[in-house]
């Protein structure tokens, strides 16, 4: 059993595959409404299709430079493998799979969600469900599986009996990289692109419709709504899904990584071994990734209602059942899994710090961790941007003054949202990383990815609920079909800034994790930024996610304006339109959103994997290091930021659909107030759902492409020779670090009498061929 | 004459300073105009001093606390003197005392430009560029006079014959250090007080006046005109000169702590001597400094038109031309001080890569850097904020879709504005300590501040014009006048811009000087953010400057809500105010700016001076290292961010007034795309003259804070003993890292056949008792 434990994993993604198979099989099944209704479900369907096959189409031509590149770097750098090409387009390929197959089931559930709603709640929500967990088990089956075969295979290719295993390993974690490069390159794409896609639709069918000609959301005059509606399946599904796609492989990739470097870390003195081919630290992510997917699925069982009379406390409290159970199931497996798969007792190094006795039981609180201060960040994400708590109140009471006011007000409230996030997100770092070193911190991460299925299934559920309003709304069906599809989004709403939350404090942990995984893949020394050039890096690191949501706002800006003044055309040339007596173009709206999102996508995804690349070419291994620092913090900022003051504008808005009372007076929709508080959300809706999410893809991508370029900056550092006799401990290593130059350590290092430590450090630095010759002399001498 | 170099800047201090005099006197010997310009001049002023007075008050309990907790300090750390306790005290004093000279002779001036521009627009130009050169020359000349009065007692007191020169001149440093704490603490209180008034003021007379009741700016009908006039001198006059003093002090400190380490570096087997008592390093940044002053004053005598026509591009030139003579006349003066003041060849040690023979040239290099990189710096932040460019037209094209999609592109304008700005400024790093290592990035930081005199003068004059402006607009003077004064107060808005991205260039440069002293002043290895604890701490500092903007934007938010409803109230009870026949109560609306500014400048400022002491008390040196750096990067991003978005919304407000193609139709004041941009503007007051401007404070405080609190952090490192024979370098060091734990560290460094470089590294880590007795047993043995 032990020596096969890698099939556990293979066969919980089949499993998590079957069951999405069925459940779209089941959705599928269900009544899809009239023929108006099928007719709009269907235009919103090819729209979004079309999108996606143009998006593949100049993603296809990434896809085969970035190739080529790769395919050049693991020609020219010895320790990486051409297996690495196949790899990045297996994960780009999944990655867009993944995607894809989330907005179809979208599309499909839309109509069916309507339909349910006319009879049943429970109904709709069980259909929205249905869609959202098909999406779900999509991702992280398809994650899973991709992981571990791929990571089956290259065992199989690179491990020797005999041979160096840590090094062999490298060699099958770096390839295994390019996998995750894959769908994270993908994934930016989609989102920026999606979010680019849905957003310039969405503001310019408000900032014409709603304002100008005062007709309501989702109303089938207005030429621009089928645009908007195909803008939520490709952005708030199949961007989202191929984000989080790749935020859960980079995840798991990331502690497979560290946990290689655990095994190195216990081979002091003699090979480490145990049942499961000498490497649990290495599969026990893999594993926990696995288990999740089971877990996600008894979870989904639980999300249901049964009185049609429900409001959004019960919706809201069977979505909180669904995903505590399986985070808990997740958990409790994690004990067992971390008890049975680990060592008692690992001996860790810790920078700076040397080695260090760790029980595996502090992985488990490493994971404890990430999932306690995940749902922490969770709590403080809804605070700050709830209906009905202080901070949207106060941007309420500052819309009474005017835009200005209005705008400030949300300003500051997304700023002040950094402060218990960041000091929540470094608390986890602190915290796992002492427990458990970046192992912990990677664990802490894959501890709040590991349930992602259920997660994307809430998340996803909401665009769902959305479009089957649109739907109703666009068929003109009874006003009770809105209102039990109004609950399900205004939920949904709820749940996506959560998810955000969550989102961004697993990404950064896990780009922190892989940042970790850079710095020992180099064979670097830390990464100093008391020295110029790193600290140089690292302000340039934190302009990009500045420019990169400059870039996404533009683009937005830019598309909406165009959308904008095609929409005010179409009501001014269509005799009749806004009679309901003219047909608007609808697909002339599409067409804009589509070729803004296609063309402005393309600058800040080539940024973000341009210039770390360019970073580490001229300047080294160090300054890309702390270029990756910059990105990381900076995007972390930004995200928070820009996810939440989008997400307090929001629900600002909407607080006046209700009423409000404002210096003792009740205000509604249509005051002034109000159209102060429509200002601020339409600025705080490219925030929220273009540069904001974007920021997680950022800051990841950028440490992936760190590590994959990693060995031709200067190439692995390599142990020579360990010896461990009169507690004496004997340390050499060499990194090569550019053609011809290499630099040597030795160190040693022994106990006095009194209990001091003496540590020699030697360094040797010249040519390759003189560092080597000098170290083979003193080897000699030490014999 | 080499031995007493010292008293030349104290001579040029003293001649700036019976410059302002005299120029001080010229101006208040100007005629003031009629009553009613009088009153109102006399209003304006009262207001403002009565601001200040209460400001101080309540700075007062902040300099007793704080005075106290500095002598705790002194009192246990043996290293530190209690003489930095009157320092400090000296260093506030001095402060406040040139926001207060800055801001008597602004209001002074203000009626007297107005009567002026009455017959001869280049008169007007003289009387209010002859109170920004007041203001330059009292700033600039009391902290040259105050740095190096003391510098002189403090040497006269700790500096022995035959003593350790680098040790007590690092205690009369970090004594020194405690002016600079002194001058920043009150420049952060009184910039962010400041922000707050103004912007608290503008923005509520901006939003009744304006917009609500279509009254024209300074019209004497709205209740808070004098507010918002007082605002312009209590924040951009005595807030601009306490920001700009603690900036210049804590360069030239910074420089001179970075000369000291130059000067032991250079001690390397002998001592250091040079003509200059053993330490032109150390003095240089000072002479540089004091020579500035005397460029400066060349300057201004160059800064006046001939023609009474003339329009903004005329005035420009003439303060172009002042300001780049003041600016070359320094260059040219540093290049034959470098020469004369620094050895030719000087050994330098690289964090890492061990000395190199420096050049003194390559020091007159770095600071053309500086300079070059400030002017481009500001080339760049032009661009993004000037009329008729294209961010500019941009946000304007972009209010015709109306308010939200004018936001947006502010916003993208200001985040794109990060981009070539921080290219520029890394390079200014990268390319200084590349010449001269941080003594070179010193230097590049006091080369841009060398001028402040001059730059000051340029920044002060702006809000002189503006005032005349009111004032004009007050009495009811003939409209020639205030165009006249228009005329200034444009080229006020364009220089005040410009100088914004000289000031965080310069701010950013001296932080990391200061940084660097902090690194070296504690001992510690550098700062290595894959240390988990560095790591969070860097993100706790990324978020330091996004909540201290939170908490600025909220200030002036709920400030100016106030201001609104007093406003709102006036004109609805007071009989007759609208039509100019009832008085308004200017009183009320001052006291809302006064108290709003007072309550709400407390927490921010607390918040960056305590937490760098707790980072540093509770996690130790290394961490608040990385605090510092977060802060550091953070703060310059959003001090961009904030200062160009602000300036390009006003702008594009501005564009209006003359009026503006869109789309092919000229638009003008008045349409609705003006009031989209006049929301947008609204947005960027408290962006661009609140929170952006405290960056800058922000941050070198910050580091000035760590620099004072470095010796409770685990004591001064201490040489021990160094030798430099066959080749062989030994240094040994010790770092006393707690109570009675210490690390001593002994490097062996030999040039090996081959030019092989074999450095050996030994640490002994234990109690301090062990320590010392093993390296006195090692010491005997090297014998």
């Amino acid at each position: 059993m032990e020596q096969n434990i890698i099939y556990v994993p293979i066969a919980l993604a089949v499993l998590g595959l079957v069951f999405m198979f069925i459940k779209m099989a089941w959705v599928k099944k269900q009544a899809a409404g009239n023929e108006r209704m099928q007719s709009i479900s269907k235009s919103i369907k090819e729209g979004a299709l079309a999108f996606l096959a143009a998006e593949y189409r100049l993603l296809l031509i990434f896809v085969v430079i970035a190739s080529a590149l790769l395919f050049g770097i693991s020609y020219v750098v010895d320790t990486t493998s051409w297996m690495i090409v196949p790899a990045f387009i297996i994960g780009a390929f999944f990655s867009a799979l993944a995607g894809n197959i989330g907005m179809r089931i979208a599309t499909d559930a839309n109509a069916r969600t309507a339909e349910a709603a006319k009879t049943s709640l429970p109904q709709a929500l069980k259909v929205s469900f249905g869609g959202g967990t098909v999406m779900g088990l999509g991702v992280a089956g398809l994650a899973v599986l991709g992981l571990s075969l791929i990571f089956l295979f290259l065992m199989g290719s690179f491990l020797t009996e005999g041979g160096n295993f840590y090094n062999e390993m490298t060699v099958v974690l770096e390839t295994l990289a390019g996998f995750s490069l894959g769908a994270e390159s993908i994934a930016l794409f989609a989102r920026v692109g999606g979010g680019i896609y849905t957003k310039a639709a969405d503001v310019g069918a408000d900032l014409v419709g709603k304002v100008e000609a005062g007709i309501p959301e989702d109303d089938p005059r207005n030429p621009a709504t089928i645009a908007d509606n195909v803008g939520d399946n490709v952005g708030d599904v199949a961007g989202m899904g191929a984000d989080l796609f790749g935020s859960y492989v980079a995840t798991v990739l990331a502690a497979m990584v560290l946990g290689n470097y655990l095994v190195q870390d216990m081979s002091q003195g003699a090979q480490f071994t145990d049942a499961f081919n000498n490497m649990g630290p290495i599969l026990l992510p893999i594993v926990i990734a696995g288990v999740g997917i089971l877990a996600s699925i008894i979870g989904t069982f639980l999300v249901s209602i049964k009185n049609n009379e429900a409001k959004e406390p019960q919706v809201q409290r069977a979505l909180d059942l669904g995903n505590w159970v399986a985070i808990i199931l997740t958990l409790i497996a994690s004990y067992f899994l971390i008890d049975w798969m680990l060592p008692e007792m690992m001996s860790m190094q810790f920078f700076g710090e040397g080695y260090k006795d760790i029980p595996s039981l502090n992985v488990f609180w490493s994971a404890c961790i990430g999932l306690a201060v995940g749902a922490l960040i969770s709590v403080v994400t809804a605070h700050y941007t709830s209906l009905g708590k202080g901070p949207v109140l106060d941007i309420v009471k500052n819309s009474s003054t005017g835009a200005a006011t209005n705008i400030i007000a949300g300003l500051a409230v997304g700023m002040k949202s950094t402060f218990l996030s960041v000091l929540l997100f470094a608390a986890a770092i602190y915290g796992s990383y002492e427990l458990a070193g970046f192992y912990g911190v990677a664990l802490a991460a894959s501890a709040m990815m590991a349930t992602t299925a259920m997660q994307l299934a809430i998340d996803a559920f909401g665009p769902i609920a959305d479009n089957a309003g649109g739907v109703a709304e666009m068929s003109e069906l009874d006003d009770h079909v809105r209102e039990r599809t109004d609950i399900l989004d205004s939920v949904g709403n709820t749940t996506a800034a959560v998810g955000k939350g969550f989102a961004i404090a697993s990404a950064a942990l896990t780009a922190l994790a892989l940042f970790a995984a850079y710095v020992t893949f180099t064979g670097i020394d830390g990464i100093n930024i008391f020295k110029a050039d790193v600290l140089a890096a690292l302000f340039v690191g934190g302009m990009i996610p500045v420019i990169f949501s400059a870039l996404a706002m533009q683009s937005v800006g830019k598309a909406a304006m165009q959308m904008v003044q095609e929409v005010r055309r179409q009501f001014r040339e269509i005799p009749g339109i806004l009679e309901g007596t003219g047909k608007p173009e609808y697909g002339k709206c599409v067409a804009i959103s589509t070729q803004a999102a296609l063309r402005e996508m393309i600058l800040p995804g080539l940024i973000t994997i341009i210039t770390p690349i360019l970073m580490g070419l001229i300047f080294g291994a160090e300054p890309l290091g702390g270029y990756m620092a910059g990105v990381c913090v900076s995007g972390v900022m930004w995200a928070i930021f820009q996810n939440n003051a989008g997400g307090a504008w929001d629900n600002a808005k909407k607080s006046f659909e209700a009423g409000v009372e404002i210096n003792g007076k009740m205000t509604y929709k249509g005051s002034d107030a109000h159209k102060a508080a429509v200002t601020g959300d339409t600025v705080g809706d490219p925030f929220k759902d273009t540069s904001g999410p974007s920021m997680n893809i950022l800051i990841k991508l950028t440490c992936l492409v760190g590590l994959v370029i990693a060995p031709i900056l200067g190439g692995h550092s390599e142990e020579i020779t360990a010896s461990n006799e009169n507690d004496v401990q004997v340390e050499m290593s060499v990194v090569v670090t550019g053609d011809d130059d290499a630099v040597a350590t030795i160190t040693e290092t022994r106990i006095l009498e009194g209990g001091i430590t003496s540590s020699i450090k030697k360094e040797i630095e010249g040519t390759e061929a003189e560092v080597m010759a000098e170290l083979a002399r003193i080897q000699k001498e030490k014999q």
